[in-house]
């Protein structure tokens, strides 16, 4: 439930608490703001915020978001601005078609996708935050059509970072309150008196953030449980080792926990760039974190052919896959499990991560396996639709009998029977 | 993590028991699977199912499948083969297509689907399994093109049910595993030396089974959580109130907590559909649950006009949305919050549940305001493409470097600078 820099701060991922523990703090604090409202998250806040708030002073007022605009530097609001066009112009593309057929039946189906109403955006706080990562949440809720999208973004010592209220802004969100932590996703959740409840919780959070939404998950929708970055190069002889060690290593900043690795064909590629990873982090102002990383998680793996990289790299299953060979989109093609692929050497992962246009809240630990970035999917839901007349009834409805007859469901079966004065 | 029928049997809902004991005793069956494997997979099988199993005997044989395809009635499986072709059909134009453009600045971006390489199909076991759920995991999975599809399905007492092991036939599952429970779950997740893991788990189950997919979400993807059916019947004077009770009563029938609810602004018909719900409930076999349903969660709800039921039917977000008035598609039309719309009279919801092609694994408890009924979708994931050359980077680059050291990333600039010659 803490909300505190030092565990919101620049860590995506888990910390290094004992997962149950984390689990059991979190259900107590979650309770109490289910029980308690206001009075519970104000609680929470005063404790690990080291912030007073009352009722009134939950929210961020309008005049707060303009003066944290003003304060940005201008070239930095112009590039969110640019991140932010791309964003919406990418996303859009992703908003699904409604289906709707008649069979040789004449059964009529089909399918139709709203917005979700209501969605609270979770924002770490902390000097780190990332203004990118609101816009990433942010504009495809607002593609969706989701006509309320409310941020919480914890405010330790009281202090908020401009670039986010800013990104906010430019993200068209406008209900901010300064709150983070368990207790927030519990507020978002439940509902207090000041915060009406949402519908769907996103974005990432400290390991008390990802059990407080692994906990409500059902009463509300939640997106996925992010945890440290990863990126995998495939980069055969014609790699540059100097770029390739620059994109590990931006990966190796994020977090301790974070991993990077190599795969290549080219023993001398792999040398250069241990090498080239060496020398960069000297000068690298998170060389601590980097170098912890790289130390830890990060990897040059030798492979006989590039064909053997596709089999680790489907196992990897990297939330970053950048892929600098001869024809990068043949090999791309071949690989299953990705959240992202990168192709080319001048494509880093950087560039994906703020003004590509593409999300940059991707799958992590694996789960490019079974899911994939946010999308504006996140923010749609689908109802089915089905209509029979009389005739499409006559045809269906025997076997439908059967089957309910089968399962023991003699309702069921009587419902049709009953239009086909069956039963 | 009990299996056995009386927990397993007809509850698609939650037990009475409190969720956080059910979540601790979970917790533990989970970690003794992931740790001991098939050790602790048989003993917790010796235990709740009352079988005693070793490694060679935990797959149910191609013998068995096709023994229990014999045993049952054609008409029976001929429903079953009319069900998974119609589902078939539907869910084909669910796949969806891969996108590849090039923006006005000559960057190429897009993304590319492919399917779960396996997935997991939990079945609840007891006399009362549904064989029509199996196809409808099955089928879309298939249709997905997952390669390996694996069901595990609880045998209290040994007792296998037939129809189900036909329905998984005829859904094109072979690899089956007679073990149920938390631990099926843990199994299915982590893996055991007879089980190998899958990426994703699916299917409906007990409140262990429940908590076990929320436990391991992360390691592995899971579809919803499923809580007791719902339907929702709207109705104007137009309705025919015996059918109207006889699908009120085919929801009720599953479960004492499932809920069925008519809006209406008719009294005339208020009046004679709960008039027409005693009458037949006095003939329904499973008469006890549906009558403690309907006098528990049942409600006949009069509204001025029909418009008004739209923000009711928003508020309840039911799973199943039958409309029977004058105009079924324009008022579905308004409405935001459901798992599927039945339209006219000559749908009853039960056509949806076995054969009208649909799925009718769908969202309950309100989930239907965030969440939508299992698709293909479920078992494909989306890796996003982005591909640069070297003025696309010059283009771009430089707003991305300004946001990389606005968030303090200075190796993201890094990574780009050193491409452009600008660091």
């Amino acid at each position: 439930m803490g909300s505190g820099p030092g565990r919101n701060g620049i860590s995506r991922g888990l910390t290094q608490l004992p997962r149950r523990a984390i689990e059991q703090g979190t259900w107590c604090a979650v309770d109490d703001v289910a029980k308690r409202g206001d009075a519970a998250l104000l609680e929470a806040t005063a404790r690990f915020d080291r912030l007073k708030l009352d009722p009134s002073s939950l929210r961020v007022s309008a005049a707060e978001i303009e003066a944290a605009v003003k304060a940005c530097e201008p070239a930095t609001l112009d590039a969110l601005e640019l991140a932010r066009d791309r964003i919406e112009t990418y996303h859009r593309r992703q908003l699904p078609k409604d289906e709707r057929f008649t069979d040789p039946l004449g059964v009529e189906l089909g399918w139709r996708y709203t917005a979700i109403e209501s969605a609270g955006l979770y924002v770490p706080g902390g000097t780190a935050a990332y203004p990118s990562s609101v816009l990433m949440n942010a504009v495809p809720a607002k593609v969706a059509g989701v006509s309320r999208l409310v941020m919480v973004v914890p405010s330790p010592d009281g202090k908020l970072n401009p670039l986010v209220l800013a990104a906010a802004h430019l993200g068209g969100v406008t209900e901010i309150y300064r709150v983070g932590g368990a207790q927030a996703v519990a507020a978002l959740a439940h509902g207090t008196a000041t915060i009406a409840p949402v519908a769907k919780i996103v974005g990432p959070g400290n390991a008390y953030v990802a059990a407080a939404k692994r906990l409500v998950f059902g009463k509300v929708g939640i997106d996925m449980i992010a945890g440290p970055s990863e990126v995998l190069v495939i980069a055969d002889d014609t790699g540059n080792a100097d770029w390739i060690a620059a994109d590990l290593l931006a990966q190796a900043e994020h977090d301790a926990s974070a991993q990077s690795i190599l795969i290549t064909d080219s023993s001398r590629l792999a040398a250069d760039v241990e090498k080239a990873v060496e020398a960069q982090l000297k000068t690298l102002p998170r060389a601590a974190i980097a170098s912890a990383s790289w130390a830890d998680f990060g990897a040059v793996i030798m492979v006989k052919n590039l064909g053997d990289a596709i089999p680790l790299a489907d196992a990897i299953a990297a939330e970053h896959v950048e892929i600098m060979t001869a024809d990068p989109d043949a090999l791309a093609a071949k690989i299953r499990n990705a959240g992202a692929v990168f192709l080319g050497p001048h494509t880093p992962e950087a560039i994906g991560d703020y003004v590509g246009g593409s999300n940059h809240v991707l799958p992590t630990a694996r789960s490019a396996r079974f899911s994939s970035g946010l999308s504006v999917h996140d923010f749609m839901k689908r109802t089915s639709i089905l209509k029979c007349g009389p005739d499409q009834l006559r045809a269906l409805g025997p076997a439908a009998m059967t089957l309910g007859k089968a399962e023991g469901l003699d309702a069921h079966s009587r419902s049709i029977g009953l239009r086909l004065n069956l039963s």
